[in-house]
C-alpha cells in the first residue's frame, strides 16, 4: 500500500495501529477498491481544518451545538474567499461532505436555489450577490404550524395593495404561523415566504415573497415580526429551526418572484408558468437530497456496523474455535448485507437521477414542461423509498451493534435519528408515494385507451414496462437462476403491473357503484400505496442492474456488484413474496429457490464486505464514531470517550443533596 | 360526565377547554371506557406531587436529567416512608407507572430481585433490609464492554483463595471491564457482580458476588475500584449507566449468592440447581419489562398519535367538503389501528404471562424446574416480539404526525428512542429468538418420535398446535369469514407447524450431508428465525382470541375488542401473505379478501379510536407532551412549550463571534 492513492480515508489521523481483526479483511482484494472509491464519488475530498472538528458533538447541549455550527459556517467562508473556492465547486462540496451537515445557513443554500428557479433575472442579479456575499443571511419559509405537505392548505396571506405597490404579509392565525424552517430561528435577515396571494380580490394560490425579518444593524426583529427557535427536536441540534409570525409586514411589490407569475402595478395578475412551476424548488431539494443528505447517511451506518461486526466476537461457530467474528453469523449477514447492497442500488439511482434532473431542469427554466411529470414521479418516489429504506436500514445497522450502538459514541443514534427527518421533511412520504400512484394510475389508463382513439403520447421511460410483453408464470427452475438480471427484474415489472392493474380496477369498481372519485380514492389508498411502493422497488433494481452493464471494462468490480445487485433484488422478493406468490408467478418452490440463492450470496459477499464499505471512502472524522474507525480498535476508542463526557468530568450534582441524605436518613429512624 | 369516575386522567390539571374536534370524539360512547380502563388496569395512579414534574425535561442536559431522576427517587423514598407504602406495594407501583421510569435507582429494585432469586435465606435476611432503608444504594451488574448476550463470554473472574476464605473479583483485560450497568456511573456502593467462579482450579461458570464498590462515608471508589460513566446515549439521560473495572478485589466468601451454589470453606463446589439457576434473576427481568416499562410506551405512543390525528387535518375528501381530520384518511388508519390493536394484544398476552411466571417461579425457587423450559421460551419470545413490535409502532406513531411528531416536545422522539433500547438490553432480540426457535425444535422432534419409544413427555402448552389437527386449504369463501377467531388462529397454527417443519428438514439435510451440527445450525437460522416470529405471532392471537372469551359479560367492550383482535390477526397475515401463500393454504383470491375485511374493520374501529386509547388511562402529566392532552389542544401547547427552549431564552451565542462579522465582512471587500 504505498503506493500514492487518492483515498482521502488512507490520510486518516485518528486511524494508527490496525487491528488485526480488521486487518485480515483487507488482505485478500478480489477487487481494486480504490478504482471502485473513484467510481463512486471521483475524488477525494478536502482535509479538514481544526476548526471543523465534531469531535465534542455527543456532549454538547443544544445553545452549543448551534454555535459551534455557526463557527464551522464561519470559518467554511473564509476558507473558501482565502482559496478562491467557487459557490458551486467541487471544493464546496467536499467540504460540505466532511462535515456531514453539521453547518450552520443551510437554508441560506435552499434560499438560493428557489431564487434561481423562481425569480426573474432582475431578482436573481439583485439578490444573488447578497447572498453570495453574506450581506443577507436568508431562509425559506414554507412549512406553518396547521400544515406542511398540503400547500394548499398554508394560510398566511399576501395580499396586494396597489396603492402603495406593496404586498400585506400576514398571519391570519395562529396555525398560519410558520413553523420549523432551518437557520429562521435565530440567524436569518431574510425569508423566502410562501404565502397565498389576493390580489383584485381574488386568491391566486401560493407564491414566494422576500422578507426582511430581522435588523441588518442590530439583528432585533423588525416591526411585525414575531420569531424564535422552535425547541428541542428529535435530532438536528444545531440547526435553529424556527417559527415566524407576520402582523400585516408590507414588502415592495418587487419581493413576489416572477419568473412563472407576476402582479401588475394595478394588481392585474399574469401567469406565465403552469400551476406546478412553484414546485420546483422542492424538487430542486428533493434531488439533491438523495444524494447529498439521505444516502451518505446509510453509507456511514453501514461502514461502522460492518467495521465493528469483524471485531466484535460472540459465542462459538464450533465448541472447538475461538469465539467467531459477529459478522461470520447468518443473521448478521441478513441484517448488514441487504443495507450494503441497497447502499450501492440508491448511489447509482441518485446519479442517474442527477443526470435526468440537470437535462430536464434547463428546459423547465425555459418554459419547456413537458418532462416535469416524469420527473417529479421519479423524485417523489426516489425521495420517498429512500429516506424509508436508508432510516430503516441505518437503524437495521444500529441494532446490529448491540448495545454499544445505543451509545452516541458510536455515531449510529444520530445517523437514525437524522435520517428519521427525512421520511418527513420535503414531503411525508405517504402523501409523496400517493403521488406516485397517481401518476401510476394515469400511466396504466394511458395504456388502455384504444389505438387511434386519441394520439397516444408515449409513456415515461420509467413505466414503459406497463407495455412490455410479460409472463405468466416465472421460468425459473433451480437456485441459480434467480443470479439473472433479466429475470428478477421481469419478476419485479410483472408484480408492479399487475398491482397496479388491480389497484384501477378497484378505483373503477367503487366509482362505478357510485362513490364518487375523491370518496373512492381514499377507499382504495392502502391498495395504491402497495402498488407505488413496488413499482419504486423495480425502479431501483432496473437502475441497479443498467448501471452494471456499463462497468463492463471493470470486470472484478462487475463481478462484486452483481452480487450486491442480485441481492438487492432477491431480498425484496423475498421479503414480499407474498406479491410474487399471489398469481401463481412464483410457486412456493420458486420462493424457496430464491431463498437459496440468497443465502449463497450472503456467504459470497461476507469476504468482500468491509471492501466495500472501505470504498465508500468516509474519514475517521467525518464517520466521528468509536466504533467505526479505519484501524478497528473498538474498545479502546469507546472507553477513552466515554471519559471526557461531561458526566465523568464534572462533579456529581446529585451527592450532596440527595444522595448522601438517603444513604444516612437510617440513622435518623435509629 | 359528572358521575365520580375512579380515571385519573379525567383529573388532569393540564387539560381545561376542550377542543370541539377531539370531543365529537367522544359525544357517541360504543362501550364504556371507565370499565375498559378498569378491565385494563384496575386502580387509579397516585396524582402527582410537584416534586415529580417531568416538564423540563425535554429542555435538560444528561447532567440535569440525572440530577432531576435523582431528587424524584429521593423523594417517592420520603413520601413513602410518610405515608407507610409498603416495597412492593400497589401505590409505590403506580408512582413508578406515573413517573415513567425517569427516577434514578431503577437497578436497586433489579439487585433486590436478583437477591431474592439467587440468595440463601441468611443472604437475603442480612442484604434485604440494607437495601430497602437505603442502607446501601446497589446495582446489578452484569455486561461487558466485549460481551453482553453470550453469557459464557464473559471474562470477569472470581477466585477463590481457600487460605483467606476470599474471593478475588478481578478484570483481566479492557473487554472485561462492567459496561452498561444503570445506578453504576455515579450512584451505586454496591454491585451485584457477575464472574466466572474459579475455585481448587476448575472453572465453574457464571456466579454473582456482591462488591462494594463506593465508599459509605464520601462515595468516592474503593481501592482496586475504577468507576464512572459510560458517555451520552440514544436516550436514558437520567441514568448513568456506568463501567467498572477491578483490580484484584476481595470479598469475603459469604459474598457469593448461593440459592443453587456455594463454595465450602475449603474451596469445594457444591451445586444444588440446574445450569440454568443462574438465568432466573434475567427472567424475572424480562416479565416485569414487558407490562411495566415496554408496553406502556407503545400505549402512550398510540394516545398521542391518536388525539392529535382528530385534531390535525389536511387536505379535502371532497373538494367541497371542509379540511378532513387526518384520522379519516385510510392511509392514517393503516399507520395508527394495527398498533393500537396490538397495544391491547400484547396487555392481555403481559398479563396471562405473568400469571404464568409467579405461578412458576414459587416452583423454582422451591427447585422444582419442570416449568422452566415453557417459561424461558415463553418469556424471550414475548420480549423479543414485543420490544419488536413496540418499537416499530411508537415509530409508525411517531411518523403519522408529520413534523411534530419529530419535536421533542411531542414526546414522541423519546418515546421512540426509549423503547429502541428494549430491543437489546435484556437479551439481543434475535438471540432471544433463535433461543425459542431451539424450543421450537425441541418440541417438534418430541412429537416425531414414534409412541412408545420413549416415554412422551406431553408438549408445552404454547406449542400444543404442534400436534393439532391440521387443514391443507383454508375454508374462508368470503370476506367475512376472516372475523372468525377459530379460523385465524388455525391460520396461524398451521403456517407455524409448516414453518418450524421446514426448519427442521433444512437442519436436518445439512447435517445428513456431513455439517457438524453448528455449522448445520448457522446455515439456517435465517429459516429459524422466520419460525420463532410466525410462532410468536400466533401466540399473541390466540392469547388475544383467549382474553376475549373471558370477556363474555361484557358484550359492547367484547365486541369493540373482538374487532381489534381481528385486526391484529389480518394485519399479520396481509404483512406475511406469502408465508399463507406459498403452500397454497391462502389462495391469491382469499387473501384479497382477508384484505377487504381488514380495510372494513379500519373503518369500524375509527369511530371508537379516541375512546380506546382514553381507555388507557394516562394523565397528561404522564404523556409530557403537547400534542396529546386530553383536551386536544395541540397548537397552542405546541408554541407555548416551546417559548420557554433555553434556545429561546438565552442570548443568542453565536451573534457577536459569528454572525456579525459574517453579515459585515462584504463592507471589508469594498
Amino acid at each position: 500500500m504505498g503506493s500514492p492513492v487518492h483515498r482521502v480515508s488512507l490520510g486518516d489521523t485518528w486511524s494508527r495501529q490496525m487491528h488485526p481483526d480488521i486487518e485480515s479483511e483487507r488482505y485478500m482484494q478480489s477487487f481494486d477498491v480504490e478504482r471502485l472509491t473513484n467510481i463512486l464519488d471521483g475524488e477525494s475530498i478536502i482535509h479538514s481544518y481544526p476548526e471543523f472538528s465534531c469531535k465534542d458533538n455527543y456532549f454538547m447541549t443544544q445553545n452549543e451545538r448551534y454555535k459551534a455550527a455557526m463557527r464551522r459556517a464561519f470559518h467554511i467562508r473564509l476558507i473558501a474567499r482565502r482559496l478562491g473556492w467557487l459557490e458551486d465547486g467541487r471544493e464546496l462540496g467536499y467540504a460540505y461532505r466532511a462535515l456531514s451537515g453539521d453547518v450552520a445557513l443551510n437554508i441560506h443554500r435552499v434560499f438560493v436555489r428557489a431564487l434561481r428557479s423562481l425569480g426573474s433575472e432582475e431578482q436573481i442579479a439583485k439578490w444573488d450577490p447578497l447572498c453570495k456575499n453574506i450581506q443577507i443571511i436568508a431562509t425559506y419559509a414554507q412549512t406553518e404550524l396547521g400544515h406542511g405537505t398540503y400547500l394548499q392548505g398554508l394560510e398566511t396571506e399576501a395580499t396586494y395593495d396597489a396603492a402603495t405597490q406593496e404586498f400585506v404579509i400576514h398571519s391570519p392565525t395562529l396555525t398560519a404561523t410558520k413553523w420549523w424552517p432551518g437557520d429562521l430561528g435565530r440567524s436569518a435577515t431574510h425569508a423566502l415566504v410562501q404565502a397565498q396571494l389576493i390580489c383584485s380580490g381574488a386568491r391566486r394560490g401560493m407564491h414566494a415573497f422576500i422578507v426582511p425579518i430581522r435588523s441588518l444593524q442590530d439583528h432585533t426583529p423588525l416591526p411585525g415580526i414575531i420569531i424564535g427557535d422552535i425547541g428541542p427536536k428529535m435530532d438536528f441540534d444545531q440547526t435553529d429551526n424556527g417559527f415566524l409570525q407576520l402582523n400585516h409586514v408590507r414588502v415592495p411589490r418587487e419581493n413576489m418572484l416572477s419568473r412563472f407569475a407576476q402582479v401588475l402595478p394595478d394588481g392585474t395578475y399574469v401567469k406565465l408558468g403552469t400551476a406546478q412551476s412553484n414546485y420546483l424548488p422542492m424538487v430542486v431539494v428533493r434531488v439533491e437530497l438523495l444524494s447529498g443528505e439521505i444516502l451518505p447517511i446509510l453509507q456511514k451506518a453501514c461502514v461502522i456496523a460492518m467495521r465493528y461486526s469483524v471485531i466484535r466476537r460472540q459465542s462459538r461457530l464450533r465448541p472447538s474455535d475461538p469465539e467467531a467474528k459477529v459478522l461470520d453469523y447468518q443473521t448478521q449477514q441478513q441484517k448488514l448485507f441487504p443495507q450494503l447492497a441497497i447502499s450501492y442500488a440508491f448511489h447509482f439511482l441518485a446519479v442517474s437521477l442527477l443526470e435526468f434532473f440537470q437535462h430536464s431542469y434547463t428546459a423547465i427554466l425555459n418554459q419547456d414542461f413537458s418532462f416535469l411529470p416524469e420527473l417529479h414521479a421519479l423524485s417523489t418516489g426516489m425521495k420517498a423509498m429512500m429516506s424509508e429504506f436508508c432510516t430503516q436500514g441505518a437503524e437495521m445497522c444500529r441494532r446490529a451493534c448491540g448495545g454499544h450502538g445505543y451509545s452516541k459514541l458510536s455515531g449510529l443514534p444520530s445517523l437514525v435519528t437524522k435520517l428519521s427527518a427525512s421520511c418527513t421533511y420535503e414531503g411525508e412520504n405517504t402523501v409523496l408515494y400517493l403521488q406516485v400512484a397517481r401518476f401510476l394510475v394515469k400511466s396504466y389508463l394511458q395504456t388502455q385507451m384504444s389505438p387511434g382513439s386519441t394520439p397516444q403520447r408515449s409513456l415515461s421511460p420509467s413505466v414503459a414496462y406497463l407495455t412490455a410483453p410479460d409472463l405468466a408464470r416465472c421460468p425459473a427452475q433451480r437456485a441459480a437462476d434467480f443470479l439473472c438480471p433479466e429475470l428478477y427484474t421481469t419478476a419485479w415489472a410483472h408484480v408492479a403491473v399487475r398491482l397496479i392493474k388491480d389497484s384501477v380496477q378497484h378505483l373503477q369498481t367503487l366509482t362505478q357503484s357510485g362513490a364518487d372519485q375523491h370518496e373512492a380514492w381514499n377507499q382504495t389508498t392502502v391498495i395504491h400505496l402497495q402498488a407505488a411502493k413496488v413499482h419504486c422497488y423495480y425502479v431501483t433494481v432496473k437502475g441497479f442492474t443498467e448501471a452494471l452493464e456499463k462497468l463492463e471494462n471493470e470486470p472484478a468490480i462487475q463481478q462484486v456488484l452483481k452480487r450486491l445487485c442480485d441481492l438487492h433484488a432477491i431480498h425484496g422478493i423475498l421479503t414480499n413474496s407474498g406479491d410474487f406468490l399471489h398469481d401463481a408467478f412464483l410457486s412456493g418452490a420458486q420462493v424457496d429457490m430464491a431463498r437459496t440463492a440468497y443465502l449463497d450470496l450472503l456467504r459470497l459477499i461476507r469476504k468482500d464486505a468491509i471492501l466495500l464499505t472501505d470504498a465508500f471512502d468516509f474519514t475517521d472524522q467525518c464517520l466521528n464514531s468509536a466504533l467505526g474507525c479505519y484501524d478497528g480498535n473498538v474498545y479502546e476508542r469507546l472507553f477513552q470517550w466515554a471519559q471526557k463526557s461531561p458526566t465523568n468530568t464534572q462533579e456529581n450534582p446529585a451527592y450532596e443533596e440527595y444522595i448522601r441524605p438517603l444513604l444516612q436518613s437510617w440513622r435518623s429512624k435509629l
